[in-house]
C-alpha cells in the first residue's frame, strides 16, 4: 500500500470549504475529469456514490465510492468499494480541512492505493507491475494536486461572488 | 515569488510536535543538513538564529533566519533576513501544526522563495536564470518533504520513548 499526502491553503473560511467538500452532487461541475455523479445512498455521516471518471484522455471508467463524513472533525474518508478503477486493488484516502485563523483553510488530501496483482505478468493486460506502480504514482501525485486546486478554486470563487461570506 | 506547500501526518499529539518545532536549539540534531544553530535572540514569540547548512554535498553556507512564533495558532513563520542562501533573493514560509483527533497531527510546511537577479546573465556566477529556477524548485520540493519527515521522525521517536505522552 502506498500513502501520499498533498495540501493547499484556501483563502476562504473553513465552512465554505466544508460546504464544497460535502456537496458531492456538485463534484462533476468542480472536477474536470469527473463526468457524472450518481448518489446511491446519503445520510449526514455517509454517501455512497457512483462516479464516472475520465481516467485518461478518452478513457472513461465507472466505480462506486463510499464517503464517511465527520462534520465535527471536518474530514471525509473515501474508499472505492465496487468496480474499482483500472490498475488498483485499493483506492481510498481522506479529505481534511483545518481552520487557519478565521478566513483561511488548510485543505489536505491523503491517498492510499495499491496496484492490482498481475495476471500472466501483466496488470490489466497492458502494464508490467513496475510500469503499473509508475503510472499509479503519477496519477496519485497529479490527482492530489489537481483535486486540491479544484476545491480551492470553487471555494474562493464563492467568496468572490459573495464577499460577505468571508467575515 | 514561488509558493509550495507540503504536508505529512504525524502519529503524535500536537503538543509533542509543537515542542519539536519550537526547540530550535535542537534542530541540528533533527535535520541532517543543518550543521549548527546559534540563537541570537529569543522570546516567547520570536527567535533570531544563525544557521549553518550544507546546501549541497560539501557546500556549507550560513544565514540568519527570523522565526515568529504563534503558540495559540501553532504556527511558526520564518524568513531569511541576513546573508541569504545562495541563489535566493527571498526565502520564507511557515510551519503549521493542526490536531487530527487527540493522537495525531497534520504538519504543514509552506515555502515562499524567489531567485536572485542574474548578473551578466548568470546567478551566483554559475547558473542561468532558467537553471536557477530549476535548482530552487528541486531544493524546495526536496527540503519540504525531508524537513517534514525529520520532524515526524523526532516526534514519533519521543512517543515511542515515552508512550504515556500519547494519552
Amino acid at each position: 500500500m502506498h500513502h501520499v499526502e498533498h495540501t493547499v491553503t484556501v483563502t476562504a473560511p473553513i465552512r465554505v470549504v466544508w460546504d464544497v467538500l460535502q456537496e458531492v452532487r456538485g463534484y462533476d461541475r468542480i472536477f474536470d475529469s469527473l463526468h457524472a455523479v450518481e448518489v446511491l445512498e446519503s445520510s449526514d455521516t455517509h454517501q455512497l456514490v457512483r462516479l464516472t471518471v475520465e481516467v485518461n484522455t478518452g478513457v472513461v471508467h465507472t466505480w462506486v465510492t463510499r464517503r464517511d463524513i465527520d462534520g465535527d472533525a471536518h474530514t471525509i474518508a473515501f474508499q472505492q468499494v465496487e468496480d474499482l478503477a483500472p490498475l488498483v486493488s485499493h483506492m481510498g484516502g481522506e479529505w481534511r480541512a483545518f481552520a487557519v485563523g478565521t478566513d483561511r483553510t488548510q485543505l489536505v488530501l491523503t491517498q492510499d492505493y495499491a496496484a492490482r496483482e498481475p495476471v500472466n505478468g501483466m496488470v490489466a493486460g497492458r502494464f508490467t507491475p513496475a510500469d503499473t506502480e509508475k503510472v499509479l504514482h503519477g496519477v496519485a501525485q497529479r490527482n492530489g494536486m489537481n483535486d486540491l486546486k479544484s476545491v480551492k478554486a470553487e471555494a474562493e470563487s464563492r467568496i468572490a461572488a459573495d464577499p460577505g461570506r468571508i467575515s
